[in-house]
């Protein structure tokens, strides 16, 4: 698929770590010009390669490297909005900018559990961009505001949902592995992150839990509806790089077979693989049937970072089945994820 | 407590990881004297100095250095052996030291699941070693193997044992956060250890559940009968040295409130406590407050390593109550819990 | 450049660290045609993609994984040969290999420092694979060995090359902080590696000095003159993954200033660059002014792992000037620049 | 050796990383009665307990525990004060304590360079507490401060002060790899210190070369002379939690053998030796023979952290001699050091 023209993009927030995610997927993106970055009042007027601590192993792109670091402002020259910004930013920018038109495509906890905001994985449910129009009617918008969720809530649902669809989850435990990325930077000290875990995420758990019923509950064209399930997520900080691993037992109706709950993970595809979306990966989820994967250093770069890796499908004693998930938490569970809900609601035109 | 006497003991496999623990912490055992240390053939007739590639960060005892390896034989001249041989060693030599008058502390799962072998943590079930007398008469042995449990057992049976008491355990899911320690030198490749997850550890599973389950039984004086919850474990490998974490979810039976839960386990003390054995911590679980612990680098040497720390205790949608714990895999889940086996065992006169 | 017809190649242990690397640049390789795999005698027959326990982040070639694995043999059936063999199986086949008219290009220690042998660094000292014509005549060969160096000779040798050439080195003190996939796998234990520091790489200084000599020293016509200068290493184990760092201190003739050794550095390109061989790097020598770099994490992968990073560069009081170089130890440090290689004795029709 | 009487001491800035190093190592000091414990201005009225975000893998000492924090003022109620305050607050604070007769022992770059404050290490240069003399006298003060160096500086002046005494140091050339807690806490981002080095450490080659040249240089009576050898130190942070491993080469006068360094710098010992001050380590220096040690994860605990630990003594054929020397930074390397200073202060009678 190809898209009509280009859009002008800006990414707010664009010298952290999932900022530079998103400059490092948008430099070269087909679809979209990269035209602005933001960045707080502090860094405003510095060239992105002066002021951009940069983390990546990918160097800079040499299209981001010049352009001039802007405060964020409610009249950006821009179509869409990829925002990074930290929640009180957030709260200050992206209702603004929405308001002046713009599409803001958000990273942040702020407005993901708000009646009228999608809360979208692309593949998961891309019919929730449909609250968007009683967004804009409601709020008086010509713009829009798309969430995405946290990068264990994404790991998860995008795991699971193809679970939920065909039979239903009554009851999902998680436990969670997440990388050191997650926290940004500088994020956790390396004396907390050493020869160590640390078995608490400060409201982890809760948006595990609660983004989690949104991605898997329903649109009923007015109201969001949460998916009913019991669920219960604890949240560990281990000593990985990136790469969520999630540890996941799930009760199903209809108690499927091994197999059956294997070949429906391993044929689930969605929209974006229907469209050919420029992000989408191939597969979105990929099993693997060797005992000891996923690991994040072998597993967590497939498709491109897009693909979430299921191994050690098996029998649960306790709940019914039992499973591990692997995904790039600053890809597929943040910048990657977000871009490809902008070609989403491109291509389905909503933006 | 004091012993009348001083035993004479060996450590059988005394140059790997847990052998080494043996060592250190019988150098200076006010019970016990070490007198033996067996290696493989290839190592016989060197000094424990020479032999043993010393990975623990106190030095090599004195007491031990000069000690010269002897191959494992069924003479040896000890009253007590500790076992850390691997399994098939365990094989040839367990039985055969038993029947010649030795009393074996095994650290291996060779005997744990016979059906006269007692498979024993002093706090949680010492009433076991009563099988002792059906074990010696049904065999003709003289001498006797008391079975120590795979490390992520102990950690588990011992952090639930109270609550299994007080209430009964229904169901029980538990997700392992695994220390390197844990699979012995030279044991997990650093390539596998470093800025990864490995979500699998051979037959680590199957052990935690049927251990956990034959610890937490009963032994009716002919008979051992496996406590009857349904059970799941899912074993991580993490890049930590040492101390496992578990995760760990049950239902209790009339669903006690978090206060009575929290102070079940903060006031659990077993027999090792009541006599005062020289290895026992003062308090065999610590229950930590803060949202954040327990915590490898800052609770495993908790008790000189032979204390569970347990954390994080709240509701859990699913089960109905969950937290975590943490015990120093290679102290409280192997040779110091089998030292400390061993004191229980001479204290209440069984060897 | 483009060569005239696909030669065909084999990689002699393939199922390793370095032979993993190598089938990985192979595969897509636009003058070479992959035919062949070989390994120990216990994984042939077996397919590549079942044997190899694969440990690289991007996943096994599609053009790979069915091809089956042959053992090792003099008669194989490919006109190039990458040697990813240990050295007791180098000695073993190495020769007869290029006796029976295959181009051997070898990775271990084995033949590197034979009188008739060009140990090589594609832009460093090109002019030494003049030796193949006295080595085919001395030994009757038809085919050729062409030796690879050790990972932290490479790093050094192509970091000072220039300086060498332009200067002349009186002097040379190294101290490395080498990666753990440089002792390939299973390699260093993680109780090693883990939270460490292992001063000592089992006859890593030797090789160190020794080939960088020989890398940096001249060929007559009949024989090889090491590089004269004095030079000392300390090769130390470091928790990194990939990417040896070499902090360099050295005395050159003429004392030039800073300005001209990073112009120097900065400017180097050598025969890769100018033939525009496959795998070269753009710039051999990435040299960086921030204070802070060169870093593993960061550094490693410029150029696809081909160049070597310096950064640092300023006075040093007792010798002179000092810099650090970093370069990726299984790249540019072992199969990418054994395949360099190949390309250029096939470009300067040595092969 | 036994103090008349126990000297009331303050610990300024306690909560920080070497704060807790000196609670945990006066609470139980047999000479010293720990009293006072002194934070920033958001801390002061907590408890310890409360306020200290404890890193240490022992417990918080319960005579610590307790205590109110205080700010730190200039008419504190402690004889000693050990200073672990910030470079701004040691400004501030730390010369009016001595002014108002405290005898301030301090951690940090402040007044180490002063030309009438020792700069000790009590096996070192004992003799330069003699310049407190001048000090008091020529500021008018009825206290005194008595300088602590560098981590990093410590570790090589311990390490090569022997050789010094009896060789003559000529060219000294040191390459570190610095553990992670002498960054504090939070210190250095676990994306930097994961899988990473980074060599670069901000003024720390600049400490390390004019630190050790004050440690080992002269006091005339009026005033210190530099010791006179040219010196190069390159100092990189690596992925260890304690213990700073220094890779050293020197050119001795007189070009001692090996087997004479050793001796050398086996038979050390210093004045806290001779006089059996509490906090001494029988032995400074550890040599060992094995040729992969010292090691952080073996030898930074020697003596309770208090020795210096050499290994790789051996040739080295650009400067003569190198070898490598491990010492905890956060105890012989700061806190432990101090504490040292503190007790030959007072047996000396000057203080």
């Amino acid at each position: 698929m190809i898209a009509a023209r280009k859009r002008t993009v800006a990414v707010l927030g664009a010298t952290g770590t999932v900022g530079q995610r998103f400059v490092s997927l948008l430099a070269e993106h087909p679809w979209f010009e990269l035209t602005t970055l933001t960045t707080s009042e502090r860094n405003a007027g510095k060239r992105y390669a002066d002021a951009a601590h940069w983390h990546l192993s990918e160097p800079i792109p040499e299209r981001a490297r010049d352009i001039t670091l802007t405060p964020t402002t409610d009249d950006l020259d821009a179509e869409l909005c990829f925002s990074a910004l930290p929640h009180e930013a957030a709260v200050e920018w992206e209702a603004g900018l929405a308001k002046t038109g713009h599409h803001v495509f958000s990273n942040v906890k702020t407005h993901r559990m708000d009646g009228d905001v999608p809360l979208v994985i692309a593949e998961v449910n891309p019919e929730h961009l449909d609250a968007l129009r009683v967004q804009r009617k409601r709020r008086g918008w010509s713009g829009s505001i798309v969430a995405n969720g946290n990068c264990s809530a994404i790991g998860f649902s995008l795991a699971t949902a193809p679970l939920h669809r065909a039979y239903g989850i009554e009851r999902a435990l998680v436990t969670t592995l997440q990388a050191l990325s997650g926290a940004g930077y500088p994020g956790v000290a390396s004396l907390d992150g050493l020869d160590n875990v640390v078995p608490f995420i400060r409201e982890e758990e809760e948006k595990l839990v609660e983004e989690s019923r949104k991605f898997l509950g329903g649109w009923d064209g007015s109201r969001f509806a949460a998916a009913a399930f019991e669920m219960s997520a604890s949240c560990n900080r281990v000593a990985v790089r990136d790469g969520h691993t999630e540890i996941i037992a799930l009760t199903l109706r209809g108690s499927p077979s091994l197999l059956d709950v294997t070949a429906t993970l391993r044929g689930f595809r969605g929209k974006p693989q229907e469209l050919g979306l420029p992000t989408a990966p191939r597969c979105p989820i990929v099993v693997r049937e060797e005992p000891d994967r996923p690991q994040p250093v072998l597993d967590r770069d497939v498709e491109r970072g897009m693909a979430v890796t299921v191994g050690r499908i098996r029998e649960d004693e306790v709940l019914g089945v039992k499973f591990v998930a692997l995904s790039h938490n600053t890809i597929r569970g943040a910048a990657g994820a977000s871009v490809l809900n902008a070609e989403l609601a491109v291509a389905e035109k909503f933006v």
